[in-house]
């Protein structure tokens, strides 16, 4: 296996695709060097965005996370979230009708900014379900799992309605040693119970990486093969971007622990182009 | 499709095991004529016995609540649970440390009936666990999913113990539209979740039906062609009982509708020896 | 419900993608009045491709069989194909190497004209490959299937090389009753024998949407809203493209029988915006 | 992870089941030292059964195979197939028609040997099926995959019968680098086209268990606690011979490798009760 220097790498592109948890950040804050690395690319006319499965709140709100641990330079238009993805959708195909979401009421004003009717799980009375057109499943907070996902279930069982995803990771860290389960792994559950096909949203899948393609063709003349998608998972990062004909470049700062890294690698037959310790080794 | 009158079907053999839920009752009680036809069977020296997937709770109060509602002459004998297959594993297999669950008290009751140390998830210090031994899903009452389903994926990551499900069932219906998530559904994400896998007791599994057959030559000369399996769950009920040899009866009071009875053999491949309406039709 | 007429929906659109097999035609020729249907979609300005998931041969042959069947109007430039996503892949991504490949000679050459180099999985030596940096699966004939495919799983034990799947079909129809394997059910197989994660290109994967919306606007000016996909496949045309965000409409000339679509609907939960009996009613 | 001495282990027991595979035996032939082995059990009093799956061959072909390679000492008394298990559901269960079989002749001898008609799906005419009752596969060789894997899908989904699998490996090793894909594989594949539950026999459902107990107690007196399963693969052998409430031992002389042993386990969460190097160690 051979692990080359992040530097050196980046100098082949013109634009990266960086993943937030895991990369840039963890559960405790920015990594030390994230920024000094940062500035050092837009010294060198890189151009970067960052690709986050993350739906539970707006663009805005990301940006202002970076910006509150001292990253400035992740500005709302740098943030390209599964989210985003999402609400392109909701935009071109949901016309009517009030939306039920399971999450917090701050993830819902986001849905809302874009003109739609919405409704937490917990307030849905099912007797009265006839101007529900659409479930989207935002975050793993803001209601009572005991009592909500049951609720969920037998809303799906009385009217067939799109359901979608915006996040699909399974578990998030909370701790360097503890994961919680996310809306990903919830909507796992529920899809199994209901046996209907959801639509997801978030990488690997490709209309992510679509998306921010076309959103920067709008300002660099790049090619595929002048991007570089950098992430810490296997599943998400390297496959989706793979499979987008883009190059890729896998962190083990992550998910993906050093000493795992070449089993991991050809376990999963998942193959990134190149592998660093971190974006700032 | 060939209904059939299952007094007729009935005398064609020495031992019958029913089902209870969707064959003898349902969510308001039990069905009418179930006393008639069980008095019936006696008198024709037909024996029988009620095969359940239910954890939560032990024979004795299973046999109770038939009591309760009529029926006294489902005793505690007559009771043959998941619970109880899985009590046999822990009594063979589990000699020490501590059994921690997920359930009401009422169901761990049972387990420390065999001398056997129990916490509930809830109870559990997640950086003192030197002494457990073995995880229980008993039932899906009694604890915080919001919070104790995440503690017990980081409790199987800490930890690589035995992992017990003495219930399979994914739901089971409040009424006639409602369902709630069971504690086999659940184990399904938990299992996805940690990627282990997990020992399941209960119908479909030919544990369950060996466990029955034994426990019923001890007192009747029989072989496997003088029993019939009645229920109303094509993949617990009667994939079980084929594949253990045993004839097998499906009535259509309770998963299964009469409408879709024919679809549902035909899509699923498995096929009653029997079909009724109800038990006492 | 509500069946509607094809041509009074096609006209609320700009462009519509049609997938071809049990839409336009099936196994005995096209459909009565398909040639008709496009010429009166041209005369009302109405833009259309044909989106199918087929990699067995280039556009150019695809569009031949068309015009060899009395429809000289498809043309190559009219056939958006899952084997252009895998090309527009391997373009980007294979830079040197052997490709082994799964299928006829007819459909490595099509790989060959971008100038890869190629080796049928029938003449591999699994001592001496060195050489091979990728595997594509393109086709269920040309090769033996009860050595081949175990000599598939030998050399994905042996090297950690991307595999390549350009038909996602599991089945496609031989006559009115039976089905053969595809070499997308093959693919399934192979996955679950080795472990590993294939890359899919083609419907209902956004990529294949998004390959085709970027080839239309090239030409005309439409926005998302402007397209409708018509298929006979809920979890391929449909799905996809609802996830895309264009408008959907199912035919029942195919897969999906009249009296079973609203149960597939429903059973589902993937909703078409239209329902036609077919591209002529 | 301790290590520990086989012969000590096996002392501690009255009965012993060893798996065949990778145990007692691989492709080369039979482990040096199994027959001084297997002696020395004998001096001890220790009884000892071969619990395989295989229903490629009868028990007295299974045991002619052992004898033939110098342990005569394995006879058909003490093997225990999975394909007795399917026997003994056949016997029970299929009363008339033709059993339609995947596999070599010799395999179907065994099936005809208690009165059933068969035919190899090579010769089956699809259009005169009405006598068909029963599909069984038992065994990879003896027909064409490219013609005769269509034609199984094409069968079951014109009628509906039960589809019996006697061997639940995916693959089976032909030297110590390569595999073959086993008749368990081709299942997987088959039951996913046709959507249809398989009744699978063999380890680790606990039918087979079950079956080698009672033939086990009718012999000797014995309870599970005083039972031994040893076997190399902890998805059939550990977690079997666990569920069942028998002890169970890991060799690593076969599926599973020392170096990953401990990584296999955790990642699996199948715990066996002890690990030795291999049953002549």
């Amino acid at each position: 296996m051979n692990i080359q220097i992040f530097k050196e790498i980046s100098r082949k592109y013109k634009v990266i695709f960086f993943d937030s948890y895991g990369v840039l950040r963890n559960y405790k804050g920015i990594y030390p060097g994230v920024r000094e690395m940062l500035l050092s690319l837009e010294e060198d006319g890189i151009d970067y965005y960052i690709l986050t499965n993350d739906a539970s709140r707006s663009p805005k709100l990301l940006a202002k996370s970076f910006h509150d641990k001292g990253v400035p330079e992740i500005t709302e238009d740098k943030i390209i979230s599964s989210g985003m993805i999402a609400m392109d959708y909701m935009v071109n195909k949901i016309s009517s009708g009030t939306l039920v979401y399971l999450g917090t009421e701050r993830s819902a004003h986001y849905v809302e900014s874009i003109g739609l009717k919405t409704i937490s799980i917990k307030d849905v009375d099912l007797d009265d379900i006839e101007d529900v057109s659409t479930l989207v499943l935002l975050d793993d907070e803001g209601f009572d799992w005991n009592i909500d996902l049951s609720k969920t279930v037998n809303l799906l069982r009385k009217k067939s309605i799109p359901v979608i995803v915006a996040n699909l990771d399974a578990t998030y860290p909370v701790n360097n040693e503890d994961v919680n389960i996310a809306i990903g792994g919830l909507a796992e559950l529920l899809e199994k119970m209901v046996k209907k096909t959801f639509m997801r949203f978030g990488k690997p899948d490709s209309q992510m990486f679509n998306f921010a393609y076309n959103y920067v063709i709008n300002k660099n003349h790049v090619g595929k093969r002048e991007i570089l998608m950098v992430g810490d998972t296997l599943k998400t990062d390297i496959i989706g971007g793979n499979k987008f004909g883009i190059d890729t470049c896998l962190v083990l700062s992550g998910n993906v622990q050093a000493k795992n890294a070449e089993l991991n690698i050809a376990s999963s037959g998942i193959i990134p182009d190149f592998i660093c310790n971190s974006v700032t080794t």
